[in-house]
């Protein structure tokens, strides 16, 4: 049941499409139900995560949030399962559950001895469609979610700023409202919205299985059609309907003051294309670029900010780029004590400008995209990481093809190609944010 | 066909809804439609309008620009008049006429002598039910309005900056769409648009009839019972469904540079509530906030800013406060050469902090009021000066009661109101424009 925050600070891992080798296997059962199974024979373990593609993006106008709030709905229980007792179930086996929604998608996942796929099966099957919404079970879950908005958001000016900033870039897209949705849309949703919106999205032709773990393929498939497979169509996947961002061409710069802020910070954000909306290999160039500029350590911010300058105490730059729409790019700073955030933007921009002006040089090039690729094997490490990669990019429309071919796209990205995709980071597309405590803003 | 600029950097005669004294004649046909008679003996003229409660705020999610598109098409014929014939008939009678569309309403009027009225009338009842839209005059109209964007808003990096504050200040709502819509969705208009739309807002039910001018009023409501009687009534009033502005605590500066600007500029908008959503009394308190403030040259702005301090050669502020949801309060500055923006927006948020502090004096508020009062009493020598202000003032729920009050009501406001409506002008509610030449904006 959780949510991610709106603007992670750092890459969050669900983040990019980039894992490379299992063999997986994958099949779409008659409702309509997409399957994939990611073998992973480590250990005796399995996880089990159905995907809906649809998230906090397509919730309808004025009802932001409803999303969020039917994912926490989907703990209420079924017409023959109480609210609690899958939870409990789980707990009793000694496994972990977990539910979460996002712009474009929401999941749910249990992850259990290996032995008790089939009782996760039943149980999701189950809430795919005889959910019961009561109207005594609703009221009470909205007071829940606006206590959650109030506890996360509205007590916490770095998210209030980020809901700001997002609400700056994304003037008319639904990324700009946050995943949890606005307090006054929250207030105003109720049962009727939640069963239409249940009725909408949840549904097999809506879904992916996700199941990777010590299982054999087909009898993973075997399984979920007998379970899954009693689950009637609907007769055709929901449509999604995102509203273009028109081409706003002018710099925004978003200041909350707050007296709770202890350390300031900077963030802006660049308004560029994803995986799914960009020409071939721009995505990838974005990906390098952003690594190149942000991705650690060695990279342009860090080293410029943090080591030689001593301006900033961190740095970094990111690409959010498994997103159905056109979607963001990041770099942030926070100033070394005395450093004024407008210090860190002109630095930040002379460094974009640079590697616009100047290149990549061909040893960082290669250097970046090695570091990339490495770091899709190694996620493989853990198993909920890699069902969430397959899970993400599939519930945005990739295919499973496009996340086997990721790293050798990466590969193919030249210097010319990081340099063209400069081109995406103008000021004029994109949101600065500063928080500042509240002393520094009355000047 | 004329277009309200989005955000016009001195108070719009459209605006305020402040008329006193004439005796006003209405009455409501079976089919809904309301009529307003304003008699005017002046001269031996009169001005027909008709107002429609739907503008660009009730643009479908995706669809912006339908109802200003709509009103283009309005002129492309009916059933039995072909397109031109109405315009060229006014015309050969020595009349004027005239279109526009808003965010809250759209209208049509037609100025000609007294004896002309009848003909007047059943044109346009005429084109509230019989109009054509084939597909022949609707995609070469649609080429018509972005060429109308593409030489009056992407052209003119004041108009982007305007389209880029309001975006900024209604994130969600739709007054930050601007009325002539976004140009990737002006391009996806077609047809079927247009005739959703009009069959949804182009009825009896939504539509108020103004007539000003040498008419005696029960000739002209018998006149329009028999000529827009005849149009069936569609059963309701459609739904404006408008989404709420979520509470965003966070300032914001839009900032906008380009070659073409010869003359930098600033303003500041504020999220406000209207003479529809203020309390009691609150609206009436930003009126006279406003004009203290920066309405003309004996206000604060202006003395400080342009005649004292020589900082700014024009400055002023205004308060849009006829509309249906929460709308905008506006400041603005052009500075002397040399001085910055920055400059200019600390003098201002200085001075308003001022009023918020010290209050205003008791000569200043009997002045403003007098002044207020009087404007509205001046502004009845324009016919069609008076007719807008029935025309928008009902056209957003307002009663005629509201509009004969309005003098009084200014007169009531106290010195404390006008401090008490400060609060609104905080600058976390707030949207910044800055206008520069390019090369400023490089630093």
């Amino acid at each position: 049941m959780s949510l991610p925050a709106t603007v992670p600070l750092t890459p969050s891992a669900a983040t990019p499409a980039k894992p490379a080798g299992p063999r997986v296997a994958s099949a779409r059962l008659d409702n309509g139900l997409d399957i994939v199974v990611v073998p992973d024979h480590r250990a005796p373990v399995v996880t089990h995560m159905v995907w809906y593609r649809n998230g906090s993006a397509d919730d309808p106008i004025g009802k932001s949030g409803i999303a969020h709030f039917l994912e926490h709905l989907m703990f209420k229980g079924t017409k023959g399962h109480p609210a609690g007792e899958f939870s409990e179930l789980i707990a009793g086996l000694g496994g972990q559950e977990n539910a979460f929604t996002s712009t474009d998608f929401t999941a749910y996942f249990q992850r259990v001895a290996k032995e008790h796929l089939k009782i996760c099966m039943e149980y999701e099957a189950d809430r795919m469609s005889n959910l019961v919404l009561a109207g005594e079970v609703v009221v009470p879950e909205r007071e829940v979610v606006l206590e959650e908005r109030r506890m996360r958001t509205d007590s916490d000016p770095a998210d209030l700023l980020n809901e700001a900033v997002q609400a700056a870039l994304f003037t008319r897209h639904p990324y700009g409202s946050p995943v949890i949705g606005w307090q006054s849309d929250i207030e105003g949703l109720g049962r009727a919205d939640a069963l239409a919106y249940y009725d909408r999205f949840y549904t097999p032709e809506n879904a992916i299985l996700i199941v990777a773990g010590d299982v054999e393929p087909a009898a993973v498939i075997d399984l979920a059609r007998a379970i899954y497979g009693r689950i009637s169509a609907r007769g055709e996947t929901p449509k999604r309907i995102r509203v273009r961002e028109p081409d706003v061409r002018a710099h925004r710069l978003v200041t909350l003051a707050d007296p709770k802020v202890e350390q300031p910070s900077y963030q802006t954000v660049f308004l560029v294309p994803s995986y799914r909306t960009a020409a071939s290999g721009e995505a990838e160039a974005l990906e390098v670029l952003a690594h190149h500029l942000g991705g650690g350590p060695a990279s342009l911010l860090f080293k410029a900010l943090v080591i030689d300058k001593k301006i900033a105490v961190s740095a970094g730059a990111y690409y959010d780029g498994t997103a159905l729409n056109d979607t963001r790019f990041y770099a942030y700073a926070t100033p070394a004590p005395g450093v004024s955030l407008e210090t860190l933007d002109t630095e930040i921009a002379r460094l974009i400008a640079e590697v616009a002006a100047h290149g990549i040089a061909e040893a960082d090039l290669a250097r970046v995209k090695t570091r990339l690729v490495a770091d899709a094997v190694y996620a493989q490490d853990s198993q909920v990481a890699l069902a969430h990669w397959y899970g993400a990019s599939l519930a945005i429309g990739l295919s499973l093809a496009d996340i086997a071919a990721w790293p050798e796209r990466i590969e193919t990205v030249r210097a010319a190609d990081v340099v063209k995709a400069t081109r995406w980071l103008d000021a004029r597309r994109s949101v600065t944010g500063f928080l500042l405590p509240e002393a520094a803003a009355a000047a």
